[in-house]
């Protein structure tokens, strides 16, 4: 059986006047675009803007909901209840829905933004908030989660189709978390080790911590960051790189039934 | 053949801790609820609840997007280009909607809210923004139109269903606009004079205004205010007024064909 | 000697349309007002007319500043970098400094609104950002600080004078927080029950715990709140009551020296 | 007699993560920089920044109020009364004020961004609420008016110092307006033809209209562009032709008396 693999990217997080990221090269490497939502990046033309571009790329459309936190970019934690969490992502898929629909597309995804991810990858009523949002909204959504994480059993028992997500050119830590970033080797920018990491999660479901230990991790999808120095590059050649080792790169809902 | 009208009001428009209008008691007298989509006023929860009340009684939900001017609550002009206005108000249907289909129901009908809706009603060009984003949005939403204006063109040529809209307590200048707010008898507060002035624009087609001339206007759905002191007693004394002068009052989707 | 206290509320919280509180009436009872600054609550036409209001009863003109979150009105927990914070209360003080200079007066204290105040108790880095904030902007300005918490040290770590602040009107734990609302007997809700603990603070500068401890406490400046039912009442009662315990109600500046 | 101008830039328009501009390089060419105070754009800690980055190169420290309107940058039209557009140009005058004071300088000038400015040049209320919001905060702050227009007249009623402002690299109407953008020869980009204009306004008093015309103008202040590819290298060269042309270069505050 061909082993499989989806790529997504963070996508349409300009802001009127404010230009971010390199989404119109960066597209065409991807299967599926984490649209932003209005809230912690993008505005009505740039959700617009950003599933046409999909479109024409062939790329999967999913919602990127955030923190209602333009200044701080969904960066910083900040506490909402259950309720709170839940409406806020309904009312951003809804929105991106729109966009979708205007488009002749559907929201295919969703994958929560910065903190608001992380912080529910660790807490279990924010988890449930996110799934619950996304069941109400539209339960064919795939919901993307960290491999390993509150997310991936928050999304199940919401029974929701979830998408376990790992992060291609970062290292993990024993535990499978991440070694924070601005530790020595915590993040990996040789395109050809990634893919071989990357390879060895489809076809082995393993991949060594920076300790040295094996971990289990079979990820659906991996992300790659559209908003760093050479980006388009590496995304571009990782692509090429998993191609060569035998890995089909597909979008998430061409691959989970 | 029996006279029908439909009776919308804005609703939905707290923020936060910041609490607005009578929505509770005036959902039981009006058939269609205009729901604000959090840019001059409402929030993901408030949404929620307003159209969860909704629901509770019977009442049509409907948007009610307006200026991203929360400060202002959309009663400030704000210049906006075709795209501008037509993404923003897509945006906010996409929001309303998701709510609207977490709870079971749909997007009846659309209105927009304050000066947009005024400044759409001698702008074609967003008058068409407006109308545009619902067709794209969903054609089957019921686009509400100050009766006699612009709005009705855009609607109509969008190709979607228009109901014109009356202010059943305000008085009428002879060009059709209304008189403006602060001029003496610009509103009516006799809820039997205003039901009498209904009853006449259903069964002929006609009102009176304020310098004696008749004027044509058929309305399909007046309009009451929630916000004011009295409002509860004026809709309810209205909607009795009404069905005493044989006018059945009905949603707009029970309607218009 | 004479014992004298300070009475605060939270003031100028109204925002657009929106109305909060009873300003004009609870005015006549305090000695300063803490007006929101625009990010939690407040705009500038509400500061104008705050700062106005505090002038013409002769009350001590207070910053008030608060997480840039409205929806959550500042109440929900924002992690904030040193850096962000200080400059977000940096920014507050000279906007509502701006309007103490307009109408002829000076900001005369600074407290913290809701979460950031109670954040900052507990959070030496914190506390730092808001102090520093007030030494950059006005060495002169009062500080006022939870009493008993790591906000105290920091103004005086800073070089401002500190207020202590104690809540009348709320019962506290043995180790000298607050008794959580909702617990039963959290809030005091009798006046004389109130006037009396704050005489014993003022007098002996001792409280009894809700389990029977004798905690030291000697506040400079007791909170009333101004947006419950009743608060008016309840403002009026206490600074009577403690008036003829003999208690001299004076602003923080004529206090500290 | 030596022919005296200054130079100014807005500046300080980045926002959270989103960059804008080149600040850092344009300021070494310029001597009075406008600073955007968080509403169309800037934030807290950007203001921090760019007063820090004026300091460093001596360049004069202004603020630049605009509308409430990131989104569109404050670039379109939003009606405001004279009384909300005072106070909110009064908040924002104090909260770059506070930076000022912290940082040990003050506010120098006050020049509207945007359509705001554009606005106010031909609306004599609104150029009446920014010059009373001025003299409110500081009349000592000179007040940059764009030449020949209402903003000229409402700054001298009020008391204030006017620096008179040109377009160096925009042709006039024989009316004395800007050619629009977007018409052949609106936009003058030979920084010697540039300097040679201004050198002529200012020993003259002339300048050449886009159709032949002569107008008198006598600016104390000459605008550059920040955002635009090229900036720097133009701001450099017009300077460096400016003081060939024997026009000394100098913050507004050391040429009005």
């Amino acid at each position: 059986m061909a082993h499989r693999v989806d790529i997504n990217c963070d996508m349409g997080e300009s802001f009127g006047v404010y230009s971010i990221g390199q989404d119109s090269q960066i597209m065409q490497y991807i299967t599926s675009a984490n649209i932003a939502c209005g809230f912690h990046a993008g505005d009505p033309s740039v959700m617009r803007n950003t599933v046409t571009l999909a479109l024409q790329h062939d790329v999967s459309v999913g919602a990127h909901p955030g923190y209602p936190d333009l200044l701080g970019f969904g960066r910083r934690y900040m506490h909402m209840t259950y309720r709170e969490a839940r409406d806020a992502v309904l009312y951003q898929l809804g929105s991106l829905g729109a966009f979708a629909t205007a488009l002749g597309t559907k929201i295919r995804h969703m994958k929560a933004h910065g903190v608001l991810y992380n912080a529910a990858a660790k807490d279990s009523e924010l988890a449930r908030a996110l799934a619950d949002a996304v069941f109400e909204y539209d339960r064919d959504i795939i919901f993307v989660a960290l491999a390993g994480s509150l997310l991936v059993d928050a999304g199940r028992q919401a029974g929701l189709r979830v998408a376990s997500e790992a992060f291609a050119d970062r290292a993990y830590q024993s535990d499978g978390s991440l070694v924070p970033r601005g530790t020595p080797g915590a993040v990996i920018d040789d395109e050809t080790l990634v893919a071989a990491r990357v390879a060895r999660m489809l076809k082995e479901g393993k991949v060594t911590s920076i300790d040295g230990h094996e971990l289990d991790i079979k990820p659906d999808t991996i992300c790659v960051h559209g908003d760093t120095p050479g980006a388009v590059q590496f995304a571009r050649a990782m692509r090429a790189a998993l191609e060569s080792a035998g890995i089909e790169v597909v979008p998430l809902d061409k691959m989970l039934s």
